[in-house]
Parts: C-alpha cells; sequence; structure tokens
C-alpha cells in the first residue's frame, strides 16, 4: 500500500479520460505553517495523470512520468476536502500531456494546478530508458 | 509530524545557501512499478527548497511556493539510498529561486532535477495572497 | 517596434480577462525542419501573459514574468493560421498566474499550452528585485 | 533565415554536450519596458538545446521538442552582451533533458535559466507524433 492510499487519498474515479482523487487534509498533510503540504499536492498530481495515462495504454507500453510543473495559488487549510481532476491534453502518442486541477470541493475553488508529461514506453524495451 | 519524516527523509545539512535530505526508498514510496513515486521525489524537493528558503528569510517574512517543476532522469529501485541538495539560484529579493538534485548516493548518479518558485511574503500581510 | 510585431503578431483582443494575438507562420518563423519554432510560441505565450497582466494592474505596479513553462503537442507547418488565447488563473494579488493555448485557427486545435507567472512589483522600488 | 539569426543571435560553439550562443539586446529585442523580452530568452535557450540535441542524434533520429521551463531572474539592459550555455542532463536515450544558462557576458551573471526536455522521434515514423 502506497503512502498516498495511507494518508486517505482515494480515487473516486478512473479512465483514460479523466481520474479524481479525494482526500481530506490531516496533521500528517501539512507542512510548518499548518497548510497542505506544496510536495503532496504534487505527489497526488502526478499520480492522478499517471494513472489516468496507464489507463490509456496496451499493455504492451507502460507510462513513465517525464515531468511535472505545478503552481500554487492558494493556502489549504487543515481539514479542507479536497478533489484533483486529472485530464489529458494530448494522448494517443508515445507522449502524453495531462492536466491537473486540485480544488476544494467546498467552495469548488482551484488551489493549485498541474501539467504531468508522460513517456509511453515499450514494455519490452530491454533496458529502461526516459 | 509531517509524512515525509514519517517515511525517514531526514535532513542532514539545513542552511541558507544547501539543504540536503537522505532517505531509503522503502515499500510505502514505490508506485505500482516497485519504483520510487515520482510524486514522492517532487515533495522531497519542494521541501529540501522551502526549508532553504525559509533559513535565508527575516522573521518577518514567510517561504510560501509558487511553483515547481520537476524532471525525472531515471527510475530508482526499492532499496535505494538517496539524497537530496537544494541551493539558491536567487535569493535576497521578494522572490527566491531554487535548483534541487535527487542523487542516488551510491553511483553519485542525479536521478531527477527540479527548479522551485519561492515568494516571500510578510508576515504582517492581513490576508494570505500569493 | 518590437520584433514580434514586425513578425506579423497581433492583438486582436486586450484586457485583464483575456488576450487574443494571431499571426501566420512565415518563413523567418520556423526551425530547421520547416516548422513553427517553439521558442516563438513560447515567446508570443508570454507575451500575450504579460500584457494581460499588465492591464490588470494599478499604475503603480509593474509586471515582471517570473517563469514560464510550455508544452509542445503538436507541430504546425508553415502558412499556418495560428492564434494565442491567455487567461489568469490567479490575479489580484502580487502574483499573477496566467493560463495559455496556442491553436491552429482552421482547425481550431491547440498545438502549445504554457503557465506563466508573473510577480507584481512596486514601480517605487528603487531597485528591480523580482 | 530565421528570426533569431535576424536578430543577430549566433552559435559560438555548438556540440553534442554544449553550445554556445551570443547576442547584443537590441531595440526589437526589448519589450515595453526597455529590456530584453522574456519570450526570447526563452526562444534562444530553445534553440541552443535544439541545437544540441540535434548534434547527438544519429541521421535516423529527429529532436522534437516536448517542453520548456524557464525563470527569469534579473532584467537585461539594452546594449547588453549575452550569452546562453546549453548542456546535456540526460542524453542518450528517447529523451534528452538539457540544462541552459542565459548570462550576462561582462559580470557573468546568470540571468535567466531553463530546462528544455526534447523526444527523439524516429525519421521514419510516418505519423507525426510528439
Amino acid at each position: 500500500m502506497g503512502i498516498l492510499d495511507s494518508l486517505g487519498v482515494t480515487f473516486v474515479e478512473k479512465s483514460r479520460s479523466l481520474t479524481i482523487q479525494e482526500w481530506t487534509v490531516t496533521e500528517p498533510m501539512t507542512q510548518i505553517h499548518g497548510i497542505l503540504h506544496g510536495g503532496l499536492s504534487a505527489a497526488i498530481a502526478e499520480q492522478g495523470a499517471s494513472m489516468g495515462a496507464t489507463l490509456a495504454l496496451p499493455a504492451s507500453r507502460q507510462a513513465v512520468g517525464l515531468s511535472m510543473t505545478i503552481q500554487h495559488l492558494r493556502p489549504v487549510p487543515l481539514g479542507s476536502r479536497c478533489r484533483c481532476y486529472a485530464r489529458p491534453a494530448q494522448a494517443g502518442g508515445k507522449i502524453q500531456v495531462w492536466q491537473v486541477e486540485n480544488r476544494l470541493v467546498e467552495e469548488d475553488l482551484l488551489f493549485s494546478m498541474a501539467t504531468v508529461t508522460i513517456y509511453c514506453k515499450q514494455v519490452s524495451d530491454e533496458k529502461y530508458s526516459i
């Protein structure tokens, strides 16, 4: 079981065109100022995109994260209910690009947005090479 | 105690010109292919930069993460000993930019690199506004 | 007159909530493979966001670009008619974040997307400090 | 002849491990505040990385830019002599990652830094796919 699962981050939707994760900000998810750790927003965004990219691939290919960029727009207080939406901007080729929005559920406010670029490598490739 | 501490990610150096974190890749830190979760590389990079930026600030200012970009260069197997180095490219003003390198300790190989942009807000600012 | 003007890149809409630029890909705008230079897509995206951010500011503040990230999604052949749309994802504070889409006019296809982060500095600040 | 050539941006070094471009900031290269247009810094960075990546490839492969991220660190006044250094952080596989530094020649000061990710596509691939 991965660390994000342990923290209660749960997929409520999983398809090749949309993934949604949900979670509540708990104590271990905060940084020193008592708000959601920006690194966790990033980790969750990367996970949502990777899951969607994987679902979009045939069994002969595997999703490998190349890069992620995230912009933090506002602080997320302890106790907030959050949702992470990931959607493909580019799919179908060897490179997928996913756009991710992290939103506060109650106010439906965007608090961070990310772009994740994923390489779809052949599983048969002997050597892992991004 | 934050989630990265719980995972055994530890600062071995903390200054305004360099922070170093160390950790060993354990099971909960891996994604479905059994390698280090790229989102965790991102979270650790963001934490290293934020810590350094905070140390570079007077008490009247607080570090607020604006954005992070990370490039994943190679997979990191379970059991690897890793180090995250963060250094300022730009400091001293209201915006700091930190460069981060995640490296395998044994082979001294770069496995991901990140850039983190941080806003140094006045603590007295009533409203949090990035 | 700036270089992008000389190349025929023209604003057809300019407001604090949307800027639109239009251009046709001419020979000097192509790279060695005969398609639109990715660096020009980036330059145009940055210009669209900066213009919008400037319009959103009072006279006492000036827009200073902090960072840009662009993803290139498909090649743009010589002769293509293009449009660059820039919209704010975050405005009103000291940091603005703009999202930019570059699209082929005829097919209405997205060919690159960018995110631009802008610092709104006090004009009275003696020393330029990003 | 491409637009950057017309502006006097010249390669003074071209190899698979380093490219260097040089230029002087002239009027058409400035934005409304009379300093180097940040979009041009980006265009030059992307060009330096692409040139190096191309030199690192066999004739059967072609460099395709996937993404670029640039951080602007300080303003560059009209008349400044500038240099753009691009070096590979990752090469040899299907994806190359290049790090770029734009520096003022006289003061040897970093004014912007970029990371460029490049896909090395098979020339024989019928369909261009990013």
